[in-house]
Order: C-alpha cells, then sequence, then structure tokens
C-alpha cells in the first residue's frame, strides 16, 4: 500500500468526484490525471477546460449557479468584443481569461502544459497533484452528420446538436503521457475513473499510448462512477451520444467500454447493472460538499474491499 | 482649401483637443495621427495606449474619473491574475482586453495596426481616421539616472520618478509612415499639434522619416497648443522632464522645440509666450465637452486667421 491514488477526469462531474477524493485524502495523496482533448487556442489563447474547471471547484472558486466558470465572474471582456464585432460563441469571463493569459506566457517561453498547471495549483495551494494526460497537442474531434467539428464547436458552439457518427484525438498516436502520469498509475492503492463522458472525456486520455497498458499493469484496483443515473446522462451528452453511437444506454455498455482493464464499477442507486462484475451502489448525484465525499468514500471502500 | 485638417497627438490631453476637433469638424474631414512610441506588448498582447485612449474618448467610453481606460470598467481579470502570481504593475481593465485580445489576433493574421485601428474605430461609428504613425513597431526608451527604462516601466511602473536623461526612439529610423500620413499631412487645411508631451508623446511621431518634411512642405499652417498652463503641466511629466532636460519650463522652449515647421502657438491664459511669433491665447484646460470644443474651435480660427 502506496496511500497514493490516481483518478482519471474531465468535466464538471469528475471535477465533483475529485473534490470528493481531496477532501477525504490526506494531502498530497492523489494524483489527477486530466483530460486535455478539449483544449483549443481561441483569440490565440491556450484554454484548457477540463483543467479549469478542476483548479476552479477544488480551490472553492467555480461558479455554482452556472455550472461552469469562475464564482463571481463578470463578462465585461465579452462585451467589449462583441462591440468590436468579435466572434461571441465562447463565453470567456473576465478573470477566468487571467488563467488563460497567463498560460499562454509560459507556454510561449517553453514551459510545459504540467508545469504551468503545477504553478497555479501551488497559487491556489491545492495539496493534490493536477496533470494533463499530455503536455503534447491532442485534439478531439468529432464526425458528425453534419462533417467534422472540432470538440468546442460541437459542444459549446452547437450544443451537441449534430449527430455524432465517431470520435477521433489528432495528434493521440503520437502524444506522449505528461511526466508522472504513468508512475501515478503504476503505483496507486487505486485508479478511479470519474463519471466524466466515457466517449468524450476518458476516451482521449485512454488514447494516449501507454496509458491503458498502464491501468491494465497498475497492482491497485480500477474502479469506474457509471456517468448514468436512472438510465440517464447527467448532464451534457452522454446518453445522446450513446444512442448515436449504437449503443444501449446502459451500465452493460459502461462496462463494456472499459472491460480490459475495470475491476469495478459503482451505479447510481437501482439502476441496472450486468451480472458477474464487482459493483456497488450509491446515490452517485453530487449535489453537495457532502455527496462528494459520500460518492469519493464509497470509491475509496471498494476499492479496498476488491484489494482484499 | 480642401477641407480637411490632422492632428499629431497622444495621451490624454491630446485626445481631449482631437475630441473637441472631432465635434467642430464635418464628418469625416479629421485625421489623427497617433503616437505609437508608448506600444508594447504586454502578456504576449500589442497594447496601444495612444490609440485605445483615443478610441474609449471619442466613442465616449473613456473613464472620467480615473482620466485613464474605460468607462464602467471592471478588474477581474487583474484580480484574477494577481491570485496567481502573475505581474500587476500595468492594470489591464476586463473590457480593455478585448482591444488587445483582438488586436493581437489582427496583427498575428498579418493584418496592419492602422487596419485594425480603422476596423476598430468604425466598429464604433467614428467618422475620423485613426491612424498610427507607423505600422512598423517604434520603442520610446527613456535614458535615466537609474539607466535605460522601456518607456511604460518609467512611466507607469515607476511614475515617472527616475531623472531622464535623454528620450530615444528605437525602430523610428527605420520606420515607415503609415499609410495616409504624410497624404493627411500635406493635404490639411491646418495641422494642429496637441498639447501633448513634446519630448514623449509628439517626438516619437516626428522621430518617423518623412513626417516631419511633410510637416515643413505643407501648404496649411501648423499650430501647436502648449502643454503647459501657468507654466506647469497639467498632468504627466511634461514639466519634470522639461527641468530634466535643461530647459526652462516656458513656451519659449516648447515653441523652440517646434520652431522649424512651427506657425502658431496657442497658449493658456496670460502665460508667458515668446516675442515675435503668432501667438493666440484662451483657457487651455479641458475639463468638459465644452472647453474641448472652445479649444478647437479657438485653433481651427487661428488657422484660417494665419491662412489669410
Amino acid at each position: 500500500m502506496t496511500g497514493r491514488y490516481a483518478v482519471l477526469t474531465g468535466g464538471v462531474g469528475g471535477a465533483k468526484l475529485v473534490d470528493g477524493l481531496y477532501r477525504l485524502l490526506p494531502a498530497n495523496s492523489l494524483t489527477a490525471i486530466v483530460n486535455t482533448g478539449d483544449d483549443f487556442r481561441h483569440f490565440g489563447l491556450p484554454i484548457s477546460p477540463d483543467i479549469d474547471t478542476l483548479l476552479y471547484t477544488l480551490s472553492g472558486n467555480s461558479n455554482q449557479k452556472l455550472g461552469w466558470g469562475r464564482e463571481g465572474e463578470t463578462w465585461n471582456f465579452m462585451e467589449a468584443l462583441r462591440s468590436l464585432g468579435g466572434e461571441d460563441w465562447f463565453n470567456l469571463g473576465d478573470g477566468d481569461l487571467a488563467l488563460h493569459v497567463m498560460r499562454g506566457i509560459a507556454l510561449q517561453a517553453g514551459e510545459t502544459l504540467s508545469a504551468v498547471t503545477v504553478r497555479f495549483a501551488a497559487a491556489w495551494e491545492l495539496a493534490l497533484n493536477i496533470v494533463p494526460m499530455s503536455d503534447d497537442v491532442v485534439a478531439t474531434w468529432v464526425e458528425s452528420d453534419e462533417g467534422p467539428l472540432p470538440f468546442q464547436r460541437y459542444f459549446v458552439e452547437r450544443h451537441c446538436q449534430p449527430k455524432v457518427k465517431s470520435v477521433s484525438f489528432e495528434g493521440a498516436a503520437t502524444a506522449r503521457p505528461a511526466p508522472g502520469v504513468i508512475e501515478a498509475i503504476k503505483s496507486a492503492d487505486a485508479v478511479l475513473i470519474a463519471p466524466s463522458n466515457p466517449w468524450l472525456s476518458v476516451d482521449p486520455i485512454l488514447a494516449v499510448p501507454g496509458i491503458r497498458s498502464a491501468l491494465l499493469d497498475c497492482a491497485g484496483p480500477v474502479i469506474a462512477v457509471s456517468p448514468l443515473v436512472d438510465g440517464k446522462a447527467v448532464k451534457g451528452p452522454t446518453a445522446k451520444l450513446m444512442g448515436e453511437l449504437g449503443l444501449a444506454i446502459s451500465n452493460d455498455a459502461i462496462w463494456d467500454h472499459y472491460a480490459d482493464f475495470l475491476d469495478g464499477l459503482i451505479v447510481h442507486g437501482d439502476d441496472l447493472a450486468p451480472a458477474g462484475i464487482a459493483v456497488t451502489r450509491t446515490d452517485t448525484m453530487m449535489h453537495s460538499a457532502n455527496d462528494r465525499e459520500r460518492v469519493a468514500g464509497v470509491a475509496l471502500n471498494f476499492a479496498n474491499v476488491l484489494l482484499e
């Protein structure tokens, strides 16, 4: 037992589970490996939505009302931009901009995304390791009935309306896992897969060569929290996407997706679960900080049970 | 008579005179040739303080209380930046950022500074030609008792405290006047020199090859509004700088500075003025819109008198 844990995460639901784990575990025992397939350049600025969502959530700066972005955010930048005829399909809050501008300077100066992320986490006194899946550029593309779309165009501009035929990760084949990613997985007492969208948020991480095999090799159990609740997605396009990809919207499909490396699945309430696998149940809706702690606690306990 | 006028300007005082001229003159008859020696890159963003001050002033967006920046500005970006350990000596307002970000994208795409400026002015429906002195990079440096300082470090970070020995304009020798600058000067019924700092705001313009000789060649009179009021500078380092450069703080020194091309000088109230030159007098303090119109009117009338 190393007393160390790793979690694969992307998006808002993922950040909530990480927050729960962070609240429960001793300082500096958790590594969050974050999807960067959603990352893109906008106005020349490097945006890392999943890293930033995690930073905002863990530091208590996340906007509860919007469900994304910063607490107390203002929008003067967007308003001025609009008055000058600038593109306004992607909302950048005034405070949020600071992260992108500072990240831009750092990357320009040759710093890696993982090094910048460590600095941001330290500035906000976060005692965990937040690491991008890769320091190399990987871009999620959605092949849709309207042709290929970069992830943010599909997700933000088009509100996930186009029908998805397939998803691909440009640059993934030659991307290297960021420093520490493989070690964090292999040495973990347990690896958790957050209730993030398996196809859009977790698959980009798994597409980075070496990460999937590290999950197969790791000593501890690998446990996923299902993103389905009452047979539906909590938020976002998971269920719609599963239908479009020809999958049943079920925990069987979630299990099948991770089957090669998964040791256990946490499902919501009385939701149907595949037979013959290690399953535990809890209310996986994480409305409050208490909910996050509870789901994280169920996951860590499940890991201990599977280790025995 | 072409019915066209040009004005050389920089800073807040300059923007006020341009505003007065813009209020008095028919649409599209004024060209403002703007100092870009103060321009610099900050956080990778191209900042053009004098162009932006003019845009804000003419569009009614200037912050009257601060004396610089935008009306109704918010500072969430700076606050977030500070929390991440970013440099905070230069304040960038949330709305102000939109200009710099959009300018950055445009320059990156190969657009010229003058073309971007035309677009910004059009977006805010400004019916005058705002043109940078040059599309080439010219940077004002202050040689001080503490060594050489880039303009903004001297002006903003050090509040003009270092003693100035000399001022230089990096890149000026090979800079070309922006398209339209020479024509605007030569064809003008009158060229005005705004009450901007002659050494810091007007000299960079005059340092661009071709501009000084255009002033010598122009058909109409060249008239300066003295930046001195009651023998002092209204705001900013003009008087302090004149002393450090070994000059008397007087309208004689202002006249001498522009003597080779100047046809008339507008001085404040009863301030002393050089003998034997064309002088007119008015209260040059421009507190209100009415003051701006009045000073502009005095200048245009003075030009007509000198033409007769």
